[in-house]
């Protein structure tokens, strides 16, 4: 299987047969201030009838594009050498950081000594970079100094998405209901510099992972939704992580997790961040515990941070962790009907009780802030007691560790270190607001980030629709996240059909979120395609949706062979 | 193919393969106070290894039933015949109607001479039944005269789920957020009456569909879906929409509708109806349209009327009378970005552009009445000028055809015909809460049927999931019956699979929106689910979801071969 690797992954990826652009749409980049800016957007142009829209019968649209490279046919990707630096400049120039001679993680330095002729290791590692001493390489540092990163510029260029080149037509839309959001007309790279030093935003973009496409999480933006990818030991390789990774961005997702478990999971890791354009999380325990053979008891603080610092100097992102899962809780989760069903929670509670102390995650929270503004890891603080259920939605244990999060945030924020919070779960469509509420409360406006939620339990095959439903809802309310919830919840790993229809359930639930907050130019997308809808313009109401391949091919097959050259 | 139709057709329905009863679940039947009122019910029963939910450690929940004696393996249907004629007695005992000895309707009369011989002709035709001269044979004129119908006893037995017989546990759940609904702990056959006395909600069962099992709309009891089937010249037959509709109900449709155009509308509406046990609605004005060679400035009321007699005589349950688009309200249509995108509306603009004057729909609405009222059809009020994009949502001309609606419902209320409201269609998610609260000043709390609403345009192939996300907001707001929307809208016509598809997300937006308002009962479906998924019982867990099929093969596909026993 590994050998193989080499072999055919590459050549399946670098040349993707009829998977390049996206249909209808082809690569366009914008530049900003400097050359080294070019922000990337898929752009559909339309040759209308009318005038009515444009002055040469010409509409071009611009939509927001997670895709990176894989989808621009003059990029040659080659993943066995991965993505190009985009933000290696930037980095260095900041000369706040230095290169490594070795990785400073003894995992990774014995990973790197055993298995550097294994096929399954990435070939062209990159040296680790972290902050000289006493340094602080975060954005929220920065941005708290009141400087202007280029990686704030890109975003701001990234979020308008050349809205202001709209026809009148398309820019009209209804006025929304913010509910609490301030989402200006234009995003200025000023206000997203102010949102990251307010906490309210922000861009998971370590200084290892120089691949990656800078992106923003915040109220203020428009809703992000991330995918899950992950092998287990049974189910999957590292090429089809690969793949799928490439797969969940091209429809789609704003970040990717990995949350790979079994034997080569730091290989797996280097392959799929060398070759992502979009920020990767990790949630570190669970690569800590494989290392201690799934004893939890066996885990130590000093290995975690092993781990910590062996994933940072990787590039991963954003680490979930989950330090509020504290002892004196345990006893409300076993009230519950479903217990604690996170698994990094799960793992916490058993180390709590195998030792009978508080845990280490929250012991030892200041010194992984230390190491997090070392390589400018974000923090998802993660809800290791999120309910299982509809049953145990906004419970006391649920709301508990969501007031230890906020404490949580505060610490961090002393650091600089940039922080979001992750939200649950199970909850019925009425009580999200109120979760809404108590999570802007608790944790002082830092940016929400929940899997789904779920509004109902009977869905068992249908859960990427039970999410979506309560996605849109939290979403509206004022999560900035949406963590994706495929099919096979509850049942299995996602295939990748099953990621291509979380992905689009959970696009189609934050656009309806972005539509119900009054972004600025949100509704332009739906305009464009209603109107060439009512024009029998069928290529391009598939362009300007989420998902153009299905909707052309639901189409096709539908109609007479000859009917296809009239469409 | 239509000589295959008796055939096969009949074989294949009478001995499903494997498609008898719902996997984990057996039909049962509820008592009522007289033998001939049997409730039926899928009743799930699981092995518990605690007491700490029922005493011989049987836990016994009953789930609502639409699927009829298609999923009674102790049942024999022969769709030649069609299904027994549970509410005749009913019906005959009231006294207040009388047999026909021919169809009233000419077009009836004509097809029977004609085509009687056809193998298309459904060979068990019932005698059409009429109340007797200047009679009222509708629920609400019963229900005003404060008499409790069998149908009552029915509903009220069928809406409570035997949810007395629960364990405490089960029966724990969230206070709602009910938005106005007043639903009560348990529902009474007078509960029942006075709902549909008041008009807040509508049973449809002409008393021509006597094979009908009494189902209710309103909002104030569970929130019900309805599947639209119906054929096209080209793509599909007799056989298939029969199928369709056993397809329907099997997946949790609660009403059906027959949008069938072409050749033999009348003799597919035939099958469909006699073997039927979900009331069957129908828009006439499609049939009138295919009479008149789909001319539409040759429609009159005059064949227009023989139209409502023909389907009335036949048992179809509600009617979708578009009386809404009145001549002065096309104009502010034509300012829309998409105009108007309704099928009926379209019909009854171009019928009165052509003739210069009012629509024949609004203009004899009171004939209308009367023939309804004959029979017990319910009015489906139209909404022939929903808005077709985001853009249009909420505008002038809907809202003002809105306020017709609630004209012609005051008029209908003066017959004791019963009615319900259609509504939008395209509405972002912060303009739902705004369109029913119009919805209910304008049309004095007559129930709300809407189609999604679908919360974006730009999801072709997905607008199942998003008319799921506003249909579930709608519900919750007060809306009673959700029309599906499979991944086929705005592409062309659903299949099978489109059709279950549809369904299940549709059926999880109406329970996510039960629990939203609070409904008494509504969270013990979940809770059972969930501890089932908890204790790892996956058979008791597929059995309690809106699809076992599609979650037990989804986790059979994932397991290795010798895993399965064990779950």
């Amino acid at each position: 299987m590994m050998k193989q690797f080499h072999e055919d992954t590459n050549a399946r990826i670098s040349a993707p047969s009829g998977e390049a652009a996206v249909i209808g749409t082809r690569k366009v980049y914008v530049a900003g201030s400097r050359p080294d800016i070019r922000v990337p957007m898929k752009e559909v142009v339309q040759r209308l009838g009318d005038a009515e829209t444009c002055e040469d019968g010409l509409l071009k649209i611009h939509l927001y594009d997670t895709s990176g490279p894989f989808t621009d046919p003059g990029a040659s990707v080659d993943i066995r050498t991965g993505l190009s630096a985009m933000r290696g400049g930037w980095i260095v120039e900041r000369g706040d950081s230095e290169i490594l001679q070795a990785p400073s993680s003894e995992y990774a330095r014995q990973r790197l000594e055993r298995h550097r002729q294994e096929n399954y290791h990435f070939p062209s590692l990159r040296v680790p970079r972290r902050a000289t001493q006493g340094g602080n390489v975060t954005q929220m540092h920065y941005a708290r100094l009141g400087i202007v990163t280029p990686e704030m510029e890109f975003i701001a260029i990234r979020e308008n998405q050349r809205r202001e080149t709209l026809p009148d037509l398309l820019k009209k839309q209804h006025p929304g209901d913010a509910r609490g959001a301030s989402i200006p007309g234009i995003i200025t790279p000023e206000f997203v510099r102010d949102e990251v030093a307010a906490g309210r935003a922000v861009i998971p973009c370590n200084i290892n992972h120089p691949e990656s496409e800078p992106m923003i999480i915040g109220r203020n933006f428009l809703v992000k939704i991330n995918a899950n990818i992950g092998n287990s030991a049974l189910s999957s390789s590292i090429d089809e992580e690969v793949e799928k990774m490439i797969w969940a961005i091209r429809w789609g997702g704003d970040t990717v997790m990995d949350l790979s478990t079994g034997q080569n999971i730091h290989e797996t890791r280097e392959w799929i961040i060398r070759n992502s354009p979009v920020p990767i999380g990790t949630v570190p325990i669970y690569q800590a515990l494989e290392k201690v053979g799934g004893k939890a008891e066996d885990l130590s603080w000093e290995m975690f941070r092993d781990t910590l610092i062996e994933q940072a100097e990787q590039g991963v992102d954003y680490f979930t962790i989950h330090a509020g899962v504290r002892r004196n809780l345990l006893e409300a989760a076993q009230r519950r009907l479903t217990g604690i069903v996170s698994r990094g929670g799960s793992i916490m509670a058993r180390w709590c009780q195998a030792h009978g102390c508080e845990s280490f995650l929250y012991t030892h929270f200041e010194e992984i802030c230390e190491i997090a503004k070392a390589y400018d890891v974000t923090f998802s603080l993660g809800d290791g007691l999120r309910p299982g259920s509809i049953f145990d939605a906004n419970d006391e244990a649920q709301i508990a560790e969501l007031k230890t999060l906020g404490e949580l945030t505060q610490m961090a924020w002393r650091h600089d270190v940039q922080v979001m919070i992750e939200g649950p779960g199970h909850v019925p469509l009425h009580l999200i607001q109120e979760n809404m509420e108590l999570q802007l409360k608790y944790c002082h406006g830092a940016p929400f980030y929940t899997l789904g939620p779920l509004v109902t339990d009977i869905a068992p095959g249908y859960d990427h629709i039970t999410s979506a439903i309560g996605g849109a809802m939290m979403a509206w309310c004022g999560t900035a996240m949406l963590c994706y919830v495929t099919p096979k919840e509850h049942l299995g790993l996602p295939d990748k059909n099953d990621v291509r229809e979380g992905i689009v359930a959970h696009k189609i639930a934050a656009h309806a979120a972005d539509l119900a907050k009054g972004h600025p130019g949100a509704q332009a997308r739906d305009n464009a395609l209603s109107k060439a809808r009512y024009e029998f313009r069928w290529q391009d109401q598939f362009a300007l949706g989420l998902d153009p391949e299905r909707a052309m091919g639901i189409r096709r097959a539908l109609l007479p062979d000859d009917a296809e050259s009239k469409e």
